[in-house]
This record gives C-alpha cells, structure tokens and sequence, in this order.
C-alpha cells in the first residue's frame, strides 16, 4: 500500500493512494493535486549515511568509508512534499540529494543481517539537502550543514515494504527544473540496507518510525532559489519542493505537529 | 520547583521534590530511595557541544572550537538516574563527562542572545557517555561513540529555571566510585548559554523540551564495569548510575517510553 498523511477539507486525514486518487479511513476520495501533505510518519529519529554510492565520494574527491559513515537529520528538519525549502541568507553552495529512505515498522535491536528486512515497516523518497558551506573539515558533516529547518523534505507517501519487490534494484534520479542532474540504483550502494540495519542496531534501538537514508548517487550541484527539485525513485512517487530565499523576520517553520512537551 | 517522573507503588507520576520528599500531583508523598525514577523530559532532540571549556580540549590535545562543534544524543541513548549504564563488549576506553543539560522550555528560532534565557525552562545534570574507541578521526565525534542505548543518563529532576539564580557560575563534580575525578565551573564554558542558544535555533527549530548539553570541563578518564558514576552540580542534585558489562543476549534497552509509531 502507499500511505500518505494530508490535509483536505479543514482535516488532518490519513490514507492511501489507489489508483492516483487519496481515498481516507472513512472511504472518501481526494485529488492529490489538491490537498495539502503532510510528513507520511512521525520519525522519533533520522539517521543518515555519507559516502554510500562510490561515484558520489568520487565526486567529492573523499574516500569510500570503511564503515558505515552515519549522520543525523533533526526532526525539525523534515518538510513534508510540495513544502517549501528556505535558502539561507549568504549561503554559497546548497545541493539536493536523492536518497532511498527506510521506514523502521518494528522497534528493535542487535538485529541479524539476515533478519534485517523484517524490521523494515516501508520506503520512501528523502531530499538530503546541505549546505556545503557548513560542512567543515573538523566536524564533517556537521549538524549546521544538513540540520537547517526544512533540510529534510519526505515522502510524498510511504510504500509498505510488502510492495518493494526488491530494495537493492531501484532507480533514482533528481530533477532541478525538469533538467536531469542525478541518477543512479541502490544496487550501486556500498553498504546494503542489511549491513547498515545491523550496523545501527548493534548500538542503538531502532524504533518504530524512525527513517534511514541510504545515501546518494553521483550528480550533485547547486540549486538556487527559485528553482523547483523533483526526486523521484522507482515505485515510489515523486517528491516535489520549491525553493525560496530565507527572511530575516520569518516565523519558525514546522516540519511536523507539536511533539511532546514538558 | 524541582520536578521529577517517577514510578511508585506501580504507577508513572510526575511530581516535585519537596524537603527531602518526592510529591505527586495528587499530594502524597514518596520516598526518593523507594521509587523508580524515569526521565525527568522526554525530548524531541538532544544535542551536545563538543570541547566547550578550555581545559577539556588541551587534555584531548585538540584545538578550541571556532563555533560551537554540535553533536547529537539519540533519544534512545537517554537513561533515567539509577539506570544501568551497558558497557559494550570489547571496548577499550569508555569514559564519564559531567554537563549542565539545559531544557528548552518554548519552542522558538531565530533566539537572540539577550532573549535566550527566555526559552530556557530548566536544568539538570546530563552524563555525556563515550566509548573514546569510536571516535574516528574522519567522523568525529561519531554517532557510534556516543550514541549507544544507556549512553545519556540524565536527571535525576530538573530544576526550574526561576530557581537557578546564575546558571553561568555554577559547580561540577564527577565522582567515580567516591572518588572525585572532575571538577569544573560552568563560568569557563567557551560558548555561553546566550550564545549557544542563538547559534542553534539560527538554523533550528528548538521545541519545547529538547536538551542541550553544554560541554564538559577536564578531568575524563576511565569508567569500568562495576563502577558507580555520582555526577554534581549545584543546586541540581547528583545523577548516578552503575556500569554492567553487555552481555550479547540482552534484551532491548529502553531509556524512555514508547514514542509515536507509524
């Protein structure tokens, strides 16, 4: 099934995708192209891997890692489909990232690499955005690079994992404006979602809903505002976001509800 | 108002520290030796500050920061006072860092510094646990070094932060097996709170109940399995939790509860 989260007719709805119409838990149908998206979960974390396709170390002159090279995406940071990513004032360098997103169903740890596709609940379309001015030598990649509010877009759905026949053959590419920049197959990915589940896992629980981007392929570039990206992975939609330059005076932007308070 | 979670008599409380006296919302009162304590918050992001006090950066020999040097605490590396801290097989060097945990108490970007302390609801003591093994020279400081499940413990309470007159002068104490192995002042934090909080929520959305940790002074060295960790801070309490060796079977360990699911 695809799984989507959005807004139609002054609801917060859930559902799924049938046959290019969103039809809720009450049977109704809504045109996609009218409603608005929300985040398809509720991520306690988001994990990221640096470095995971070898044409993309290449291209950042950077060596394959010897093991998996994880990094952190701040729930703040994610937007759901068709929002809109703020360009920092005086950032130089910001590019997109295609990647593969996991969607953790089942909380777990010291999973086996043989039992690892059991504990994944879906996939995703997840947009790495970084601002490479940020990622300095010293605290590569830092939190500053990859962790601004809006960094993170996801979704537009979710495919539940029953429906990916097979995760390490899927094509991906990203689009700046209806021009190709990005592509390539998770079967380029150094370290398979096998090994990076149990690499994970043999240090840290996994729960329910929290996502895992498998890293991106060669290709690389600016994006500016203005500009429209549009990523897209086989089977699993088209992820769509907008750029426009960030306000000085501009409120706090959310990419999800409220989460739990004092 | 010192205020504590706790489990008693078979139910999950919350209440304050009163004299001596943990007392729950319905005015009846526990003794602190008796009960389980759970973590004081449940944040939705912990974050860290690497090398913020001067003397603990010479000692790692490593240069002072030029910017606050960000790192992340999964949610589930997070561990209530008492809880048992795992020491993971085969690790040669793990070590304690005493830290004024700050607790956001709004949810609030673009922070200037002199309204910083405005969204700061409270404190409490942080233990920033490292397996130093981890530490890569390419990743640092790396998810897998402080990341680990138990690897967070904090509380025991919070204090509120009409109750902590200077936060910028306060004392910390680490104690190993009643033996005292760091000592520090909160006045020699490099990055000041103000200062923390607007370089943050420059680029993040900081929500109600996050945690920033803010640095740890000299004086780390070896925890074992066995050991009692007693972390200090003035007017905060003292945190402590023991050591026990993994052990490969173990189930799942949870530092709080379950969080929103798919």
């Amino acid at each position: 099934m695809k799984r989507a989260r959005f807004i139609a007719r002054g609801r917060a709805l859930e559902g799924t995708l049938q046959g290019g119409v969103l039809v809720d838990h009450a049977g109704e149908a809504h045109d996609p192209e009218s409603v608005t998206w929300r985040l398809p979960v509720t991520p306690g974390k988001v994990l990221g891997l640096a470095l995971n396709y070898a044409d993309h170390a290449a291209e950042l002159e950077l060596n394959k890692p010897e093991e998996p090279a994880l990094f952190w995406k701040p729930n703040t940071s994610l937007l759901p489909h068709k929002g809109t990513v703020i360009y920092p004032q005086g950032a130089q360098y910001m590019h997109y990232e295609v990647e593969l997103a996991l969607i953790i169903g089942r909380t777990a740890r010291r999973v086996k690499e043989r039992d690892a596709y059991d504990i994944v609940g879906g996939y995703t379309i997840a947009n790495d955005l970084v601002v490479r001015d940020y990622v300095t030598n010293t605290f590569r990649p830092p939190i500053r690079g990859k962790g601004w509010d809006t960094f993170g877009p996801l979704g537009p759905f979710y495919v539940t994992a029953d429906e990916v026949a097979n995760p390490d053959d899927l094509g991906l590419r990203a689009f700046v404006n209806g021009e190709k920049r990005q592509e390539g197959n998770t079967r380029d990915m150094i370290f398979k979602i096998p090994e990076i589940i149990a690499f994970v896992s043999r240090f840290m629980t996994l729960e329910a809903g929290d996502v895992i981007l498998t890293g991106t392929p060669k290709g690389i570039s600016h994006v500016r505002v203005g500009d429209t990206m549009r990523l897209e992975i086989d089977g699993l939609g088209a992820l769509e976001n907008d750029v426009a330059l960030e306000t000085e005076d501009a409120e706090p932007v959310r990419g999800q509800e409220a989460r739990v308070k004092l």
